[in-house]
């Protein structure tokens, strides 16, 4: 929105501190097919994702947003490049390499069907199908430790239903990622799908809470973390 | 649109010929949840069931839609019941008797899982989750077979990637209905999230082709065809 606009111009003072940065954002769900009709699905809208591609870019940051299906529509200033399985976002991922700054919003399926039908299977067949899965590639894990071309910052999100501080951290040793941004979604807490979010920024230096915002504010707040991180580099 | 209207306005002479008939329309998928985050769904969009209940209510009949999740706007003149999984909307339906008409347009999920997860699933609690599945309850074979209050006229749908016309010939003797409505919804075909159907009406007389046409149209002739039912009865 043009607030959201005016609100990153005043607090990057109209800088664009990210020109000369390449990132990459994954966003939103993604599906995986069981036959030609169905799929495994969750509940990430992509309203955080694309947020942040948004600010990222506004900041002066190329951007590739790389999207599972998501009703969001694509922000200005950013590329887009539209998938719907793990295995695709990792691939689209991968082919828009190198980049400074890469940050997983996705809700990345952790598995996916072992052996998808070609036909619609029937439910006449007499027993019941049996659901065998096996595990997807792990995008946020296989960005953090490329050994070559490694972006220099790679933050990862850990959606979580309880204990999210302590799911975060273990997930950022796990993952060799630099940050996580932890956040609850329970369905108590409304944030699938809703507008706002309550994160914890996870680092090496410990975690900060930050207090329930809005996404776009997430977003802005994040990239300016970010922008503030590469300047403490130079 | 207008032109539907003044064009069903034409075909029926203005005329409300199902005025005092009831009819309740399921639309849309079903979402089957496996944890808090994570559900199987399927590829309908509702765009089919929607477009049927505004022209039986453009007929004159008092609609109920009984839709899940879809981004599909509420059709005007229609009462809409808003679920997610096949147990929610067979409840739906079974409020909403007596009605003369029911027609089962929703692609509802032939299973869910059996025991769905309180908490996210988490991938590294070791081994893969296992998918245990149980089968729904049919909606379309139920409202079939009611004892007593069984609507006058029921109509499914059946959604094959192959043999179309074996298949629904078949279903619509194994759930007792009046109808079937059948569509090819391999993903070559388009029609899942398309605009355009083809469909071949199943009944006791034997099967129709209809040639391409777009869901609105579908609908209509459909419609078209329902009224005529009643008043060859009368």
């Amino acid at each position: 929105t043009i607030a959201d606009a005016v609100m990153d111009f005043l607090q990057s003072g109209g800088r664009k501190p990210l020109a000369g940065r390449r990132a990459i954002v994954t966003s939103g769900p993604t599906h995986e097919p069981i036959d030609p009709v169905r799929y495994i699905a969750n509940r990430s809208s992509g309203k955080q994702g694309h947020a942040i591609a948004a600010a990222l870019a506004r900041l002066g940051a190329e951007t590739i947003l790389v999207s599972g299906p998501s009703g969001e529509p694509v922000p200005s200033g950013v590329s887009m490049v539209r998938v719907e399985t793990a295995r695709e976002m990792l691939a689209a991922c991968e082919a828009a390499l190198p980049a400074d700054i890469a940050v997983c919003a996705a809700a990345v399926a952790d598995w996916r069907i072992d052996c998808e039908a070609v036909q619609k299977i029937k439910k006449e067949g007499g027993a019941l199908p049996s659901l065998a899965l096996t595990e997807n590639p792990d995008i946020l894990a296989t960005l953090s430790r490329l050994a070559s071309g490694r972006p220099s910052l790679v933050v990862g999100f850990a959606a979580e239903t309880e204990k999210v501080v302590e799911h975060a951290v273990a997930k950022l040793g796990r993952k060799g990622c630099d940050w996580i941004v932890a956040n609850d979604v329970a369905p108590a807490s409304g944030t699938f799908g809703g507008h706002d979010n309550r994160v914890h920024l996870i680092s090496a230096d410990g975690a900060e809470d930050w207090p329930k915002m809005s996404k776009q504010e997430v977003a802005g707040r994040l990239a300016g973390r970010i922008a503030r991180y590469f300047e403490d580099r130079t």
